[in-house]
């Protein structure tokens, strides 16, 4: 689980999913991230095979990233740890209001 | 998967599974992690409602840990990642070997 050791690797792989972004899509759909830490978070997962950066030389440059099939069969895993985030936060919060 | 935001956690609850580890057992089966960070860790996990902690008042002490539901729904997913993680090194490694 080395590849995914940031709260913002698993976030970034569910914003992508099956479809090529841009750069600045990517930044605007998580807005809390800084475009610095987003930078450094995407070269880690290029170094580890999660996604594809793909760079066109055009004014102004465009960059669009993919996940790879490796990034891709780690989608309906991250879907169960959502679910279970979101089971057991609802359950907590439920208790607490009771107790 | 704030919960989760640490490499350890995870490793953690593998090792713990469905039974039940007093601290020393699980610092043994995790030895390349030391006392402090694991007790944060074990911590931070009682807080998030993963684990619980149960402390027997003897001479030693005796403090055992057991996952709670929370914790146990997360083992079948990390499961899974870990069989992700596997086949995609792999997949990786012998890439490497052929180029």
């Amino acid at each position: 689980m080395s590849a995914l050791g940031s709260k913002w690797k698993p976030i970034i792989v569910m914003v992508i999913k099956d479809r090529t972004l841009r750069f600045g899509e990517i930044a605007a759909r998580i807005s809390v991230i800084s475009r610095k830490v987003l930078t450094d978070q995407l070269r880690e997962m290029e170094e580890d095979h999660l996604v594809t950066r793909q760079e066109f030389k055009e004014l102004p440059p465009r960059v669009e990233y993919r996940l790879t099939e490796k990034g891709l069969a780690l989608l309906p895993i991250l879907s169960l740890l959502e679910e279970w985030e979101r089971e057991f936060d609802f359950t907590e919060k439920k208790l607490e209001e009771i107790i």
